[in-house]
């Protein structure tokens, strides 16, 4: 009675073939990972046991064949229920040697092991197995791949945009029951648990993310808990939700001005809709992210408000590459999923943020959520 | 309208002073974490923007005064509402240095810098920043203090202790209900789903952990996300979960015969009972946790069974030292929680596992979720 796997053998390999072209020309031997996305992209290895720090797992791609898999035995019999054949195990818990030896054996051959080391990656592993593991290969070279493994990520397949689109859906669905869900006197932590359960009955798997504040002329901040604050006349609310389905994510938030709006607030929002428009239309294959982000700053007419950018790709992470940013020359293609998210201070230390989802397409981008109110709804 | 913090500053002073107790020991000048779960202990900074991979983020605990927080802009009102008053910050992301020069020029002075680097801890910032920093700091050595801080986040405060308490009695409460949110019929997911949503109006913050299966006579895996078949007549349904409160989890299961049970399930569920009973009555403080470990095997009769150990540590995370294992030789001590979590291969490639939590006492251990049935529960 295991769930069903989510996609065909098919999309695994050629996610599989992609890899090893790039590892080909950077005349990689394998590819190591230990991260649960890139473990999940390569296999359709899908379990909340990730949640568990204590053991390490591992994934191995070589240059030629199909992956293999050294993790605890205690995930075996979900691992043999993918596409992956090679499942190589060791009874962890074992903190003399979690799977360090079983590691070192089977990539004893390589002269050059492909790791990611580079931004918005971790070490999924403790530091001290890893520089065990260096010193058990101390003949390979370790080379960071982390460029050509986000490059591969950020463009989605038809599978992939499907999923994220019908999460998409879900939040978006939810979002217009806001009316019914939230209401002056309510407490924040019971506005959000109730979109969460909302979400949930809605269709989405999880809801790893939901984050968002309230308060009158904006929110202090975007990344806080609720507190259990009620909800008052005149208060600006924003839910910002990462929620799940099949393992994939949408990212967007939505404003609602609690009974009657100020006329700050009302320009305020009106620039965020004003700016996610403008990158819309402009967000077409070949355009870069740079001059995403700087499409949305002329129409915000704001340098930089602690955010420290205007959207990222999402997909089987709630944040992925790129970032729309200053700092990235990342060419938009067919396939890219990204979130378009300006954000404006509105007066002392307080800020608003619109979101939207969209999938880069040959021609004009596609809106994944369903398009917000041109004006700042009531509720 | 920031969530409250979850502590009185006092706790926070009394994990500090602890803490720098154990650097003074060990000469350490400045102790550095990257991972979630030992900036919240040490902050309060509570968020689930740590779903977003993109930014690292930084606590220097120093040898004298409080701690200083090394953050992206993004968390700085956040972290502001904690106890911490040193907040630095750089405007993050900024893939060429995120972060780096700032850690290294805040941890400059420092001939002996704390990191974990062992079992359980992964590093949660880019390797190439990683040995930027240690570049940086060449004149410095890194010492592993992985043992410090687990031993010391080992033991709960009274406050932790109430959580984790409030959790377990959430989940028990949602389990009690068991007969009208489980039925013949029921599709594995929706049934998943179900429970999700009652532990959520119980009153748990979120459910991180739910995993589970269903089958005649066991369930074939204890990792995996639910499938789609119908739960039917004769099948014995488990249900796992890490739910949350206020950031503290639980993390146990019960069992379930579905309209009938057989004998060869009944046997194994009394078997699993006896095995928690004989390690309920054994914990107490000076008791090892392999010797609690082979309590549990005594009464099981058995060798290892692929998941390695018979419980763990729980707390802030959904698994945390100790182990319950032969390869432990961790002294219980008042104030440790823990799960105890025999498991019996029950036929060919099939399960079943029972797990309560448990605070150990001066005196006899303090069962924090209401005992299980002494017989298999029909539904």
């Amino acid at each position: 009675m295991m769930a069903e796997p989510v996609f065909p053998d098919a999309e695994f390999e050629a996610r599989l073939h992609h890899l090893q072209a790039a590892m080909h020309r950077m005349q990689v031997d394998a590819a190591l990972f230990t991260s649960e996305a890139e473990i999940r992209y390569f296999t359709g290895f899908r379990t909340q046991f990730w949640q568990s720090p204590t053991r390490p797992w591992f994934l191995i791609v070589p240059a030629n064949g199909k992956p293999i898999a050294v993790i605890p035995e205690i995930g075996a019999s979900l691992m043999r229920s993918t596409w992956i054949d090679d499942v190589l195990t060791w009874p962890s818990p074992r903190p003399d040697d979690d799977g360090i030896s079983l590691l070192a054996t089977t990539l004893a051959n390589c002269s050059r092991v492909g790791l990611m080391m580079g931004p918005e990656t971790g070490l999924r592993m403790p530091l001290t197995d890893y520089q065990a593991l260096r010193e058990q290969l101390r003949h390979s070279a370790f080379i960071d791949i982390t460029a050509a493994v986000r490059s591969q990520r950020m463009i989605k397949s038809a599978a992939e945009i499907a999923l994220i689109k019908r999460i998409c859906e879900i939040a978006s669905a939810s979002f217009a029951r806001a009316r019914e869900l939230f209401h002056v006197g309510q407490p924040l932590d019971e506005a959000f648990k109730a979109f969460k359960i909302e979400l949930l009955q809605q269709g989405a798997e999880d809801v790893p993310y939901l984050v968002g504040g309230a308060g009158p002329g904006g929110y202090p901040d975007i990344i806080s808990p609720p507190g259990e604050q009620t909800l008052q006349p005149g208060d600006v609310l924003m839910l910002d939700t990462g929620a799940s389905f099949k393992g994939y994510f949408c990212d967007f938030d939505r404003n609602f001005a609690v009974t009657r709006s100020d006329q700050q607030s009302e320009k305020a929002y009106e620039r965020l809709i004003a700016a996610s428009d403008a990158a819309l239309a402009a967000a077409r294959p070949g355009v870069t992210c740079k001059s995403l982000h700087r499409v949305m700053a002329d129409v915000l007419g704001t340098a930089d408000d602690g955010v420290g950018r205007y959207g990222h790709g999402l997909g089987m992470q709630l944040t992925e590459p790129p970032s729309l940013a200053a700092f990235d020359e990342t060419i938009l293609t067919d396939g890219m999923v990204i979130t378009l998210e300006p954000s404006v201070a509105v007066g002392e230390g307080r800020f608003m943020v619109h979101e939207e989802n969209i999938v880069i397409r040959d021609g004009p981008a596609e809106l994944l959520t369903r398009r917000a109110p041109a004006q700042l709804p009531l509720i």
